[in-house]
């Protein structure tokens, strides 16, 4: 990763959010990464779900990117990646903060706000990386129930 | 405050929220507080805003109490009480993870999710205390700059 050349490709930001995934699946946590951009290609923060490692339920992925961004007068111009798109959590976050852009490894094991985020004139990136899909598939497989825990569902 | 002899009134959970933003005042942080019930009235978790004192721009008041909870299996027979109406980012939160309820101090300040939230069949309460519509205005009068960070926009 080159952040010092201008700007990244989506996939290439993608890259940053899964290699967070995989850091938080090799730790026993939720494999869901994501990471915070400026358009120039400047990586602010990343980060990745951390409800195991830490029992900390309001670390989701983007919200721990978003943290290690520190204190930001304006994301207008903020990129947020993030391996899985953001539940209504990381959605309205995108909303409040007035972040310009989300780019999105998959969206099939998840139904959240993206939608609602580009009818508020957030611009959205949906990459379909497999890679993604099956991180999530796999890991839903066989951890239904820290799974459905981390999206506040009861099965 | 007494936890562990039956539900408490709405206006009573607020006394907690109120005690949390009064301290973040203190603090010299931006005034506003939350806390999380079981509709049997146990306190699960108190917080506030910590952008000041931690530099950390996640700690929205309600993302803190919470995170102050802990992990949790089942929200639906929880109350979140906030002293300022939820922003889009802690409305995403209530409607993500399911809380059955949202008691709210005073909504006069910010125009945020609460009105969503109530679509989406989370019950509201609106209590209108001018304590806390007095202690917002007064840091928001004193304070723009940061207020306006706290919440996302650029004047």
């Amino acid at each position: 990763m080159d952040d010092n050349h201008g700007p990244l490709s989506a996939q290439a930001m993608l890259e940053v959010a899964i290699e967070e995934a995989r850091a938080g699946l090799a730790e026993g946590g939720v494999p869901i990464g994501a990471a915070l951009f400026t358009t120039d290609g400047a990586l602010l923060g990343r980060g990745r779900n951390r409800r195991v490692q830490q029992g900390d339920p309001s670390l989701h992925a983007e919200v721990d990117a978003f943290r290690a961004a520190g204190r930001q007068r304006d994301y207008r111009s903020t990129i947020m990646v993030t391996t899985l798109t953001p539940c209504w959590y990381c959605s309205g976050l995108v909303r409040q903060f007035n972040i310009g852009a989300v780019v999105i490894g998959e969206a099939e094991t998840l139904r959240g706000g993206h939608e609602w985020l580009a009818e508020h004139g957030v611009a959205i990136t949906l990459l379909d990386d497999p890679r993604c899909t099956a991180m999530m598939s796999d890991f839903i497989a066989e951890n239904r129930a820290l799974w459905y825990e981390d999206i506040g569902e009861t099965p």
